[in-house]
């Protein structure tokens, strides 16, 4: 049985609707960061990064995003949740999550998780104000281009739309309007938001 | 062919190795960053992100260090750069990759690259005083846990042994000791330096 160690409206959303889209059996498990539970030994115990994700498997726990959406794809190839037998299609999803994962989560972190790469005040300060800046133009790279439409990679539901997804949904908190500055990405959200899996998944992701 | 669009000791670098222990055919092709190459129109039309590193396919260009490894790894299965047909030791790769993209290779880049994320000179002064803290607590996940040795994953040299070189190649230059802090690593990185395909490459590599 696989366990999804998640916190809400966090990136683990994007492999808990993955796993949903499979139809396989998986538990998910709250971690809860208002008692700071990611710092606890027990959870540091099953990642010693403490953060969320972790994904629990009967191999051993995996970490990071990009990873565990793509093993997701390849353990469950039914689910036809990314090109798995074309490696130049299955880089083009690696490379849309990767930039996911290293750009426009890392420059979202500089609002709220700004306290990593800074300890003086002021500069915590500057980071956080220069944030929506960075985070709207490593979206809009995905706005005039990598999104290719109605999903990510074109014609198919893949990871990289439940990725997306998930960024898309922190966007007002980082100050930007996707319906005003981002209109497709605001569209593609809508789209994926619609899915049944989605819905499920949501449940579990009030704030 | 596949042409390697690099700049010299840049995450380029990992994947440059990945190619030479292939045994393919390729080219390499420098962007001179003191001439700020990366951001001209000509090789913004190849990579639009106006960074390295960038691979041309005949299929279209990649970029993204994780993606290209893994693309590398899947062209050429002969080389065993990876275990490509297990899903949670493939994750396991995946895992790695994606922890030295997004998080040791983004802590490496408040030092040299604070201005991507501020704007005030104090702020940037401060970014860059942090960054060798960030950077060896990364680093030491790897050191005491990640690291099985004598290669990444154990007994096999694989693409995280390429990467993993590769941002162990900036540690002097972050003011972190190896020898001294990280002696494992330092170690991985002597093995290394020793193979065949990494004295070919770091020909294209000196500074």
């Amino acid at each position: 049985m696989l366990t999804l160690f998640y916190a809400p409206q966090s990136c683990a959303l994007a492999s808990h609707i993955a796993l949903e889209e499979t139809g396989a059996q998986y538990q998910a498990e709250l971690v809860d960061f208002n008692s700071n539970q990611q710092r606890a030994a027990a959870y540091l115990a099953i990642n010693r990064k403490g953060r969320v994700l972790a994904l629990a498997t009967e191999d051993g726990v995996l970490t990071e995003t990009p990873a565990i959406l793509a093993y997701i794809a390849q353990r469950f190839p039914d689910a036809q949740l990314a090109p798995l037998h074309d490696p130049f299609a299955f880089a083009r999803i690696q490379e849309f999550n990767s930039y996911l994962c290293a750009t426009v989560h890392v420059n979202h972190a500089h609002g709220g998780r700004a306290a990593r790469w800074a300890d003086d005040p002021i500069a915590i300060a500057e980071l956080r104000r220069k944030m929506p800046e960075t985070v709207l133009a490593a979206f809009q790279l995905i706005e005039d281009d990598f999104l290719k439409g109605p999903w990510v990679t074109g014609d198919q539901f893949t990871i990289c739309d439940a990725y997306l997804f998930t960024m898309a949904l922190w966007l007002e908190r980082d100050n930007i309007e996707p319906e005003i500055q981002l209109p497709r990405v605001a569209e593609h959200r809508r789209r994926v938001n619609s899915r049944r899996s989605v819905k499920t998944v949501m449940a579990y992701h009030a704030r």
